[in-house]
């Protein structure tokens, strides 16, 4: 199993991808590694390590495409750019999946432009595991689609299902909606059409969700447009570091506070580590033809390592392969 | 200054609704305070205090409107429910303004029939106090609307800034609008147009906000639909309640985090403190003619009392009338 990894691709780049897939390598001999990018920097980083594993090779790439650049504009013209080449692997079936950690944007033009969406997908989605007060959910489409139609949440639906069936093994995956109210006559013109054409479909859907309902961890699927998924992600991201600070003032009120919060520090480790999205790993792309992982942009090393896991489990699953066949058997029943 | 107060809405109605205005009513001998709804249940819970507070009296009214009442019919067919009666003091002039913790749809459709909407607001948009890092920040629409065109988002950020600065003495209060990005082709259709109509109008807008700006505080109103703002508001009320049960299991791990909770104990009540809606008292419905003031639905006495002290500082600030005299400005401007 070979994965590409854009080694040009995020705030830490190359140093934090680079060091993030030496340790893979090590961990994991049965994967080949391939690192795209400028092959001198890439080399000086592999060479703060003692020993290069055997299993990581560098594709090189001249260009890099920043966050700046308009994503869909950079893609078609930066022909060599670091994320472009490693989806052009995949493509020409060098790899099995590509990891980039770059402009989510860029990222994601270069996958649908190379890999192409399945057949009968209409707008591919990024699906984003976020914490729970149970187990983790999947929120998806986390932002790559600001304007949709119910049939694309309803798309959204089945191909998170696959994906947490497949790969996070839940049975018979919960999907919910993500609405304002728990009646099917609530909410805008987008979730009422949606909610009838998602009882329809061959899911186990559980009706609407409110906002309460994400962080009690009541669904494995939540469903919403990326406008809204996007800005539930992000108030999520804000909130655990605004909690971190917000628990910081309360703990240092008193020299008793401030005694206890020595003492609770594992705790809060712990609770940290709950909260913190690199433990989460890389947000497939679903709906494409190929396995395309989205690490957070302001990934490290272990951020890297989760999302090749999240590459490997995707291209074991067989999730592109699944998602095509259910969209090919709705097909088939509608005809 | 006379304030009704639905003493039937609410999970905790009657006892919790007269407990707050009984405490309001000692506290604040200048107000008028008035119950409305059954009169012998109210009597039961007045019963229960040493004195009667003489600014205390009761409306009697036959008819509750519950949350499985469709609230624009329930509003229509109930013409004695409390909310309704409360609504219709202010609409007579026998009351300043009207407070309920019942359904917020019953609430809001009471208000918008009987005190109607202020000449040239499209729609009218419930404005909700949400905790930040910082100070606490206006989040408007909370519920109302759940689709939305450019213009009303436009008068939700005009009517925002007003209460912004009015009531909470912001000075020339910031306003952002709830986006996916923050350069301004970012966005939703929606979105994207109202940015450009936000920049023509004479309020503070600083351009769009993520999700990651709200809990950092970043501006004093943050200017969204019905429908993203209700997940909002709900999201940040399910987490603080998720973040209590996380922490609490992350602290019991062991009998040093569990030596060490018993002594951050004060700091985390300040913490929960902060976070709990409650502190921050009800949610003007703003556009109005007429102050209205949504408390929530599982509102205790304390909630009661800070929903009664905005409903006052709203009158004071006479916010109806800035708002009508603003809409009136723009509109010659426009002419």
């Amino acid at each position: 199993m070979k994965i590409a990894i854009d080694a040009m691709g995020g705030d830490y780049a190359p140093t934090e991808i680079v060091k993030g897939t030496v340790e893979t390598a090590i961990a994991a001999p049965e994967l080949e590694l391939v690192l795209v990018g400028d092959k001198e920097r890439i080399e000086k980083e592999l060479g703060m390590f003692s020993t290069k594993p055997a299993n990581i090779s560098i594709f090189p790439s001249s260009e890099v495409i920043g966050m700046g650049d308009h994503p869909a504009t950079a893609v078609r013209q930066k022909k060599d750019a670091s994320v472009v080449v490693a989806n052009r692997l995949v493509k020409e079936g060098k790899a099995d999946a590509v990891v980039s950690a770059g402009s989510t944007g860029a990222a994601m033009a270069a996958s649908l432009l190379l890999l192409g969406r399945v057949k009968g997908i209409k707008r591919p989605a990024i699906g984003t595991m976020i914490p729970t007060q149970k187990a983790p959910m999947l929120l998806l489409d986390a932002g790559a689609n600001a304007d949709v139609k119910p049939e694309n949440l309803v798309q959204f639906a089945q191909m998170g299902s696959i994906y947490m069936e497949k790969v996070w093994q839940r049975k018979n995956p919960r999907v919910g909606l993500v609405n304002i109210g728990e009646e099917e006559t609530k909410g805008n013109e987008l979730v009422i059409a949606a909610h009838q054409a998602l009882k329809k479909v061959t899911i186990n859907f559980c009706g609407n969700i409110e906002g309460r309902d994400i962080p009690a961890g009541e669904v494995d699927v939540a469903v919403c447009d990326g406008f809204v998924g996007n800005i539930i992600l992000k108030l999520l991201e804000g909130l655990a570091k605004s909690f971190g600070v917000m628990l910081k003032d309360a703990f240092t009120t008193s020299w008793r506070t401030k005694l206890g919060a020595a003492l609770v520090l594992p705790g809060l480790r712990l609770f940290k580590q709950k909260l913190d999205p690199s433990e989460y790993g890389g947000a497939p792309l679903l709906g494409l033809k190929g396995v395309s992982i989205i690490s957070h942009g302001s990934s490290n090393a272990k951020a890297i390592k989760n999302a090749i896991r999240v590459a490997k489990e995707t291209i074991e699953a067989d999730v592109v392969g699944k998602i095509t066949e259910r969209i090919r058997e709705e097909k088939q029943c509608e005809e």
